[in-house]
């Protein structure tokens, strides 16, 4: 049984449909795992090998291709009519002689489609370039159009549903990063502290049990504190040092991701405490500032407004937007707060706002999820907004 | 510093140019984490962005290209030098105007390669159709060849230090399995008994600290046994269901799976207890005939073989090749244990076979996690080849 009802996967259905119009695009053909499971319910690990969902304009409900033994989950997990589940042979696997895309091909064919325009999601990961090539091989008469991140568009706006499981997230960031303070300690092996976060992500609330996160937890100690995307080591924790923390909670892949700075000692060291300082003041600035109907780029400019007397220069964007998401990824690849972004923000979008710091002398993370609302926007949890000093 | 020393590294270097020199290549650009790490020692969780090494047989050292803020993180874990750290602006990310291949690219004809022929990764995630467009457009003068999977067959022969590093991840497997037996009872939320099992691949063992799987635990229950990859929801555990479990202890990225499976009950069904027996005789035979010499296909056929006295048909790969991995697979796309598999098994090869059942009425899962021997295999970890009854 689908997470959500089958009436809000149509809903989502006739909005990707309406961008596919736009669009020209008659079929549309989707390998990512966060839209596979946005338009239909879907929800295996089963996206290392390739798989898809159809989307045409001529059918009401998507049509699902996979990996045969897999074909059950999807029965399980999506809302889809079970003659909507088409599976593959095993021997498609990993194949050198038989592709899973000339499976989706036949699929193609039959349906009639073989003719039509057919949109593509060309640069996102579990789209690969041999599995263009076996579609252009196998479909010569229908014309290509990059639909790169057309579903993700349809994402950005959140339905109530939507945003209630992503408050849901918001409590278990905040059980996740409470284990995490607790955890950290001089003296306690870093894969020990990781454990305890990872604990609390997938156990979750009393009420609503975890879900992976499409990132594990992100820990930076010590020298490590100059980059943001390592994870931990068997090291133990050493006096005096930092540790930065990016990690999430998650509710039926819905992310409220949190990050925050610890510092193993009574005094963390000056620079520190000033970049901290600055961070935090420019974060808060930018939430009272963020509202429906300004650009994403005009929320960048405030942020870089708001740090404009200090020393940092921050190149990096501040935030992204998110929502359901899978691995590698919990950004949505839509929104991003940085110049040129001309996205005009709007009432249930949800953004990660990260205003991180990694430099060679000091390392500092601090973030907000918020949700947009009708005036202004509210944050996915509380937290305090601090240095944490053990 | 990198987990291997330079030496193992660059050992690893030459025996990929050497498959490049055998297939005319002079430039391979790889993206597959495991193939990067495999390579340069990187590690890191940024591979949802576009990065790549070049390997240049001109060139001793590969070339990593990744984001600004990951350039520190190249230098902490891989054995490169500074110089062959390459940074791009974090506007390359996600953009529409500009794309990481195209800096990619300048890098290549910066260095004279831009007439080269070049290797690529055509069927791998992490290399996407996209990716393939802006070299295509940025490198007129070179000629692209189809060089997937030429470093996962590198890696399929395992060092003595790689060997090493997965019996510790069998090590972990086993304290991986102890936790899932034991958290898993009747009316204990799914999400629970999936917490302590992450738990335990983090925190490995005493001695060796875990890491993170590249598959999250799978986790099937009741009606869900019927296929092998749902992960855990917040619904508890009932009386008289089996719980298949496909798992796996790992210790810096190196993998050791371990799959078995729980009925919460004193006395499975007829049907289950017959498969086991049928499933776990036939495992111990193909073991036993598991040495160096013999081909992929002919580990299958004896499987088949000994398995034929009863009703059980398996149309899935009985197994696969495993070692260094990040996520989506555990596997390493190399050698398939099925019918037209014709690899000739090597001493120091990695397998893991899995014989799961995957059917409407019965549901079973039971592997092993082995090394080949000079003589025959070894079992990366000891554990009961029983099903598990609570």
């Amino acid at each position: 049984m689908s997470v959500f009802l089958k009436e809000e996967y149509l809903t989502r259905v006739a909005a990707t449909k309406k961008a596919m119009e736009a669009r020209s695009i008659d079929l549309l053909l989707i390998s990512q795992p966060a839209n596979m499971n946005y338009l239909t319910g879907y929800d295996g690990w089963s996206f290392y090998v390739h798989q898809c969902v159809l989307v045409s304009l001529d059918q009401e409900e998507p049509i699902w291709i996979g990996r045969g033994m897999d074909g059950n989950g999807a029965e399980i997990t999506s809302f889809l009519n079970k003659k909507n589940i088409i599976r593959y042979q095993d021997d498609y696997v990993q194949s050198l002689v038989k592709h899973p895309l000339n499976f989706a091909a036949d699929v193609i064919k039959k349906n009639g489609w073989g003719s039509k325009r057919i949109g593509l999601e060309m640069d996102q990961f579990y789209f690969t370039h041999r599995a263009y090539l076996e579609l252009e091989k196998d479909l010569p008469d229908a014309v290509f159009v990059d639909a790169n991140a057309l579903v993700n568009w349809v994402r950005v706006v959140k339905s109530e549903n939507e945003l209630e499981f992503m408050r849901r997230a918001g409590q278990i960031a905040v059980k996740v990063m409470d284990a995490a303070i607790k955890n950290i300690n001089v003296g306690s092996r870093e894969c020990d502290a990781a454990a305890e976060i990872v604990k609390a992500q997938y156990a979750g609330t009393p009420e609503f049990g975890g879900d992976y996160p499409s990132i594990v937890p992100l820990m930076m100690a010590g020298e490590a504190t100059k980059t943001p995307h390592l994870t931990w080591s068997d090291k133990k924790f050493k006096a005096d040092e930092a540790v930065l923390l990016e990690l999430s909670g998650v509710y039926k892949h819905y992310h409220a991701p949190i990050a925050r700075t610890i510092f193993l000692g009574s005094q963390p060291p000056e620079l520190m405490v000033d970049t901290g300082k600055v961070v935090i003041d420019g974060l808060a600035k930018t939430l009272e500032f963020i509202k429906p109907g300004i650009t994403a780029e005009k929320i960048e400019a405030k942020w870089r407004e708001a740090i404009s007397g200090s020393a940092i220069v921050k190149e990096s964007r501040l935030g992204y937007s998110i929502g359901v998401n899978y691995p590698p990824d919990w950004g949505e690849q839509t929104i991003s707060l940085r110049p040129g972004d001309k996205t005009v923000i709007k009432e249930n979008m949800a953004l990660h706002l990260i205003p991180g710091i990694w430099y060679e002398d000091v390392g500092f993370e601090i973030d907000a999820s918020i949700q947009v609302t009708a005036n202004g926007c509210v944050e996915l949890y509380k937290y305090p907004l601090n240095i944490f000093t053990k």
